[in-house]
């Protein structure tokens, strides 16, 4: 499961040499940095519709929409997904929690 | 990195048992979907502005707000944030990769 | 002035009656409620993306874009665009202002 | 009816004089643009959730909240209400309905 993201950023990663009809990702880029922010409105409105509607599957499907699509920003400006997962790393103390889990659970 | 965001929704579920006046997710479970949903429209509100000023310390800052607000919205949802990496996995086929990557880097 | 938004309240009354394909109001009105809200998101990310850009021209624009499409909402909804201008008009004690103002000049 | 938003421009207008403590716009214009852009992405959202609910009343008044919130995001621009509504007016032809209307009900 782990590893997902980081595959995922350095696909976006490689697209940035892609032509823009060869993918939707592609096409993003080209468009620039507007169109990949009204992107992430629309998707921020499609998880609060898809969440109000309380259907699993579709917050599931479009929080994966929204994260894709800040994902794509993230590249477009050329920061890794791992620069958002330390920042809640840092929030919460998270790598910390091994041990404390191993100790939570004997 | 890798366990850092299944950690993380480990922690959102045990606060689901906390005191709201104990933890700001807490208090953000008993306010309610709706208050979670409106503070998603304001991350992304946020990630947004971040992203027009192209400052990437608050793009990372206000993406991990985002994130970490879905996330909450997910766990509300009793959906593990695993559900939405599965589904961004699923669309890019990205647990294929790793035999692709190396063969890539040869 | 005065008028243009109770007028344009009566057009997309009228809409409802029209054929999807013939407007873009009645095809708007025929996905219904989500795709409204979507493009509520939507506009509300261009107004953001267009005061950022400090372009008044385009703030215009996207803000006639997002009241738009409140108002297809609200017709959607069989509210008048008088209920949200009664609303602002309450909170503001705005129909007293008349005599206000005019002893204001004096 | 058709007067209320040129008034509410105007208290919009003359708020910019006043100090920040005594009132919310006042609060809003020393905030700057991204306070009052963040408004606006967070009435949006409060609009969209109005709507899932199907509460008439509760539609109303955020969209109420969310013209407001555009209303001053205009003033803090220096743009009057008019453009925008001149800008629905040129879209729709709306100034020439007047003649139009009136044969229609004959």
């Amino acid at each position: 499961m782990s590893d997902i993201l980081q595959k995922l950023s350095e696909v976006l990663e490689a697209r940035k040499n892609a032509d823009a009809d060869s993918s939707y990702v592609a096409s993003l880029y080209q468009a620039g940095t507007d169109k990949i922010l009204k992107k992430v409105g629309e998707e921020a409105a499609e998880t609060i519709i898809a969440a109000k509607d309380g259907d699993k599957a579709q917050i599931i499907y479009e929080t994966a929409d929204l994260w894709f699509h800040t994902m794509v920003l993230l590249a477009h400006n050329d920061i890794s997904v791992n620069a958002v997962i330390e920042e809640l790393d840092r929030r919460f103390g998270l790598s910390g929690l091994d041990e404390k889990a191993s100790r939570d659970t004997k």
